[in-house]
C-alpha cells in the first residue's frame, strides 16, 4: 500500500488497520517514510483523531520502535508518574522519595527543561556533583538499593516517537490529543514502567488550557494503559498559577527539601500526596487513597521521606547534603522583589508567561544549546485570590545581574493580574481518571463545562 | 514570523495575511520552506479552506514565482481553454482550430497525459513530424500568423505551483478546490491568457466526481478570474463517459479531424461548440452563445476550421496532411472487439477506469519515464442509454499485440455496467458560470443536490 493512500484514508476519516500504524510509526523510526508525508498525516490526524485501538497500536509501535529498559531485576513492578508539564512543579522530587520511603519502587527516567516549564533533570544537576548520566545497571542497582532513582534517558527509546515530535514541533501538530497520549506512554512502557501515574495539568500554565481536553487527554492515556495491560491512572490538576511557590532549578530544589523537613506545605504538598497515593495504591502498597496520604504524611514526620532524598542525591554523586542544609545549593547573587502596582485580588495568573520569565533570567533553555543557570528563579509570595496592597512585594526575583531586573519585573507584573473582586477558589484536582471511571470535583463535571 | 505560527493559525481555521501567503508560495518556489512544513499547512488547507482573498492571493503569487509569458506582441487578447481532465476529450483540437477559424488568437501552453487522462501534447505529437518544443518566438509568430498554437511549456512557469503539485501528489492533498483553482489559474495566467473559458469536468472519469464540488471549483475558479481583473467563464460538463468515442492519442486527432471535416458529430462536438462560443464572447467576436455556434458550426461546414487544424500542424513542423487523410495517423495492428456480456442497457461507465485501460494498453504513462505509444486505445460504440445485446461489440480496442487483449476486454467488460432500466439522461452541460451568476441545466439547481 501506496503511504500517500493511508494519508488519504486519515483525511477521509477512515480508521487505519493496525499495519497502516506499524508502517507509519517504522517510516517515522528509520525514516523510509519521508518526513513531508509523516507530516501530512499528523495534520490529517490533528483533524480526523485517532480511535482507542488506533491509538493503543500507535503508543505499541512506537514504544517498539527502539531499545527497552528491563526492570525485571528489581524484583518489584516498578511504579513511574509523568506530568505533562508545569511551572514551579517539583512534585517528582517531593512525592518520588516518598513512595520509596513507603515501600515503593520508582525507576525513572525523567527529562530537561521545555520552553515554559521546568525540567526534573535540570533540577537534579542544580544539587553540587549530583549527576543523572548513570549506566543502566547503576540505575537499576540503585532502586534495588534505595527504591528510587531519576536518571535521564541512556539509550535510543522510541525512536518512532523522537522523529515523529520533531516535526510536531515545527509543523503545528503538537496540540493533538491521540499524539500527545500516545508519545507520553510509549516512553513510559518503553522505560519499563510497570504501572503509571498522570499528572494532565489543566490552565493557563498548561499544554491543555481546558478541562474538557485535559479530562480526554487523561482518558485516553488511561485507555491506552487499559489497551496494553498496565495499571495506569490520572489526575487532572489546576495549573492556572506555578504549584509550588519555587520556580527555578536550585530554589525547587529547595523547596522540596522545605517540604520533605516540614517546613513547607500548600498545593505542591497537596499534588504530591494525591499522585503518590495514587502511586502506592497501583503497586499494592496503599490500600485507599487515605492510607496513601496517610503514610507518606508519616514519612514527611519521620524525616524517613527527606533521608530518603538525601540518600538517592548522594547515589548520584552528590558531593553536599543539600537535604540537611539547603544553603548548600547554588544561590543568585541579586535578589529583587516585584511590587504590586496597585491594590486588589490576584485575580489570575499568565502562567506559561511566569515559565517564559524565569526560563529569559537563565533558569531555562530559550534554544537547546543555551546552558542553564542553576541558581536563578523566582518566589512567589503571592497566590490566586490573595488581597495585595501597592507596593508590597508580589514574588522575588532571583537573577545573576541587576541589568534583568527591569524587564523580569516588568513581566511579572504583567503575568499577575489584579483586581477588585477575589476570584472563584478553584479545587486544586480538577478530576481522577481509571480504567473504571472519571470522578470529576463537585461542580465540574461534563453537565458544567 | 515562524512558519509554524502560519500553520497553526490555518489549523485554527484563521485567515492567512497576503503576506503570510506570499511566504508560503516564495517558500515553496525556492525550498525555504522544507517540504514537510509545506504538506502540513497544504493538509491544514484541506480542512480549512481558503476564502476567496486567499486563493487569489495564493494564485497571483504562485504565478509571480516565475517567469511569464509575454503575448502582448500578439495585439490582440489571447483567449484560452482549459478542461479539468477527461477521458476521450479532446476539445482542444476541436475548439482552438475552430475559434482561430473564427478570428479569436490562441497561444496555448498545453500538458501531458495524466494518471487515466490524456494530454494535449501527446495527441499532437501523434501526427508525424509534428513538434510541441516551439521557442517562444516561434510561437508567437505563429499565432500572429495563423491565429493559433498548442505547445509545450518551455519557461520555468510558476515553479511554487510545480513544487506545491509535486507535494500534493504524493500527501492526499490534491482533492481540494482552492488548491486545484489556484493551481489551474496561476498557470493560465503566467501563460498570458487574457481570457480564460474552464471546462470542469464532473461525474465518474473526473477530479471531482459532484456536481456540488464542480460547480464550488468552477465558481472558486471565476471569482479569482473576477479579482485579477481577468474574465473567466466555466462550464460544467458530464464526464460520466468518454466525451468523445475516441480514446488514445492518434484515435483522438482522428476524432477531431473527422468532427471538422462534419463527418462526426455527437457528444465533443456540442462541448465543443459550447466552449468555443463563450472563448468567442470572451474575446468580443461573438454577441452570444447562438451566434458563437453558428459561426464555428459554419467553419465546419466551410471547411475553415479543418484548414486551420491542418495549418497549425504544418506550421508545428507536421510531414503528412492527416487532415486530408487520417490513415496516414499511426495504426495499431491488432483490433480486437469487446462484446457485451449479456443484453441490457448501457446504464453507466466507470470512466476512470476506461481511462485506466487505455493508459495500461499503452496510450498513457504509468511512470513518467515511459513512452506512449500513438497509435493504440479503444473507441466506444456504445453510450450511455443504449440497449445492447450479449456478443455485440460495446467498443474496439486497439492494441500493439495480442497478449494484452485478455486482460482489456475484462477491463472494459467491467467498466461498462449493463442493467434492465434505461438509465436517467443527463445534460451535457450542468452548469455555467460566469463572474455574474450561475446558470444550472433545468433540474440541476442546488436545491435539487
Amino acid at each position: 500500500m501506496a503511504f500517500v493512500d493511508i494519508i488519504l484514508k486519515k483525511k477521509e476519516g477512515l480508521p487505519l488497520t493496525d499495519e497502516e500504524i506499524r508502517l507509519f510509526a517504522e517510516g517515522a523510526a528509520t525514516g523510509s517514510v519521508p518526513d513531508y508525508q509523516l507530516s501530512a498525516l499528523l495534520m490529517a490526524i490533528c483533524f480526523q483523531g485517532l480511535d482507542a485501538r488506533e491509538t493503543t497500536t500507535l503508543t505499541m509501535e512506537m514504544m517498539k520502535s527502539g531499545d527497552q529498559v528491563d526492570l525485571s531485576g528489581i524484583n518489584d513492578i516498578c511504579v513511574d508518574k509523568h506530568s505533562t508539564g508545569g511551572v514551579g512543579d517539583t512534585t517528582t522530587l517531593v512525592v518520588v522519595p516518598l513512595v520509596a520511603a513507603c515501600g515503593a519502587h520508582v525507576a525513572k527516567l525523567s527529562g530537561r527543561g521545555l520552553g515554559h516549564t521546568g525540567g526534573t533533570l535540570d533540577k537534579i544537576e542544580s544539587v553540587p556533583g549530583c549527576r543523572i548520566d548513570l549506566s543502566e545497571e547503576q540505575f537499576i542497582e540503585q532502586v534495588k538499593d534505595i527504591g528510587c532513582a531519576v536518571i535521564g534517558q541512556t539509550k535510543n527509546l522510541c525512536p518512532a516517537d523522537k522523529s515523529l515530535y520533531a516535526i510536531r514541533d515545527v509543523t503545528g501538530t503538537v496540540g493533538c490529543v491521540p499524539l500527545i497520549a500516545s508519545s507520553i506512554i510509549s516512553k513510559k512502557l518503553a522505560s519499563g514502567a510497570g504501572a503509571i501515574v498522570l499528572d494532565v495539568k489543566t490552565g493557563s500554565g498548561a499544554l491543555m488550557h481546558t478541562l474538557e481536553d485535559s479530562v480526554k487527554l487523561a482518558e485516553t492515556m488511561v485507555a491506552i494503559g487499559r489497551h496494553a495491560g498496565k495499571p495506569v491512572y490520572a489526575l487532572v490538576t489546576g495549573m492556572d498559577q506555578p504549584l509550588g511557590t519555587h520556580v527555578g532549578n536550585a530554589l525547587e530544589v529547595k523547596e522540596a527539601v522545605d517540604i520533605l523537613s516540614g517546613r513547607a506545605a500548600g498545593d505542591l504538598l497537596e499534588v504530591s500526596l494525591e499522585l503518590g497515593s495514587r502511586m502506592l495504591m497501583a503497586v499494592g502498597k496503599a490500600e485507599s487513597v487515605e492510607d496513601g496520604k496517610r503514610q507518606m504524611t508519616e514519612a514527611i514526620q519521620s524525616g524517613a521521606g527527606l533521608r530518603k532524598l538525601s540518600e538517592m542525591f548522594r547515589a548520584q554523586g552528590a558531593s553536599a547534603d543539600v537535604c540537611q542544609d539547603v544553603s548548600l545549593l547554588p544561590q543568585a547573587p541579586v535578589q529583587i522583589p516585584v511590587p504590586a502596582p496597585r491594590d486588589g485580588y490576584v485575580v489570575s495568573m499568565d502562567t506559561t508567561e511566569i515559565g517564559y520569565c524565569a526560563q529569559h533570567i537563565g533558569a531555562g533553555r530559550v534554544t537547546k544549546a543555551d546552558t542553564i543557570d542553576p541558581a536563578v528563579g523566582l518566589v512567589m509570595q503571592v497566590r490566586l485570590g490573595d488581597y495585595v496592597r501597592a507596593g508590597e512585594p508580589m514574588c522575588t526575583l532571583h537573577l545573576r545581574n541587576r541589568s534583568q531586573a527591569d524587564a523580569a519585573v516588568r513581566a511579572m507584573q504583567e503575568a499577575v493580574c489584579i483586581g477588585e473582586k477575589a476570584p472563584e477558589k478553584r479545587p486544586l484536582v480538577y478530576a481522577f481518571v481509571s480504567a473504571d471511571e472519571t470522578i470529576y470535583a463537585e461542580g465540574y463535571g461534563p453537565e458544567k463545562n
